[in-house]
């Protein structure tokens, strides 16, 4: 995945740019019509995605699974946007979190001789 | 985010030497235990941090957003790790899903002379 | 409350008359429908309404938060009956653990002379 | 069902008494600890519970299915407390829609001759 930072800025970049603010139409654009309406609106869906990766899950289908994650990851992305937040700074909570658990985790590693 | 790619790599493969299969140690990682106890274990997960990410978005609270929306996006993580699949695999659907919403808006537009 | 027992009764027993197998008509009962289309389309509902629910509780918002619980509790009726269950059977679940509670609280209190 | 009503009065008043200002005491309860703590703790469940519902559907566990959906009323219940509201009020709500509806299937019928 040599380009997962770029459709990652991409992506957020175009969810910007329907913002209101930023002159998104909510009469042509999805994502513009769920940051028009406001939290609400898009916070209901982050619930409603979330249980269809739940059912995919349970329905051992790896192809949907993948499918209602890019679903829900999306609307996940909507509520950043809204709050002027980015992919990049919950990839870098979850950087700082790797790093926490690998010191961590050796920390209570018994010693090698 | 020159890094974005290389976090979710190596948190994707640390997550997949977590699984029962690859001698991830129940007693020793908090992912390894999910692994071990299986779908309900982190699918419950699933639905309990979306709701937290709901809350901290009705907060109006940005930094609680992103801390929860990490939670989210890693128990996700570790689902798609289960059932062999990878974020790889979700950025991939979301640039997918990017073209052809490029397409279809670009198809929608008028014509400019 | 003196009809709570009577309403139930009354919900579950229409609710039966939606199923397919009781002649229930997905083109003119939304019942129905979702009976018809099968459990992911009530099961995705019951995590859109529980998610309404908290948001109508962030909201601070009584009576909004009755509208959503019943919602909710429609919805959760709608997978009972599909499954063959009743609204009587939680609540001889809760009755249950009521008594359980009650057993175990004064178990727990000190002795009062 | 003969005493539904006197089962949900029941558990509706222990709730009640379990608030902090009925000297509910967090230390002895798992409700009076819920409702001391505040919304996000039993929030947070109800987005839980919701999914355990869903897992439970799922798995094609009707017994299990009433199990989770007394966690899931239970919590619901939890809230509507903290509201001021009551199980009573979300029955009512739900009469008066079986009463639209059975209105509104008399006006769509065909007239009978």
């Amino acid at each position: 995945m040599n380009n997962a930072s770029e459709i990652l800025r991409r992506l957020a970049d175009t969810l910007e740019s329907r913002l209101p603010a930023h002159g998104g139409d909510p009469a042509s654009s999805y994502t513009a019509k769920l940051l028009h309406k406001g939290p609400d609106a898009f916070l209901k869906k982050i619930g409603e995605e979330a249980t269809e990766v739940v059912m995919a899950a349970k329905d051992n289908d790896a192809e949907k699974l993948v499918y209602e994650t890019a679903d829900l990851w999306y609307h996940s992305l909507v509520a950043l946007t809204y709050y002027g937040k980015r992919p990049e700074d919950v990839l870098a909570e979850l950087a700082r979190r790797e790093g926490l658990s690998g010191l961590e985790e050796k920390a209570s590693r018994p010693l090698e001789s």
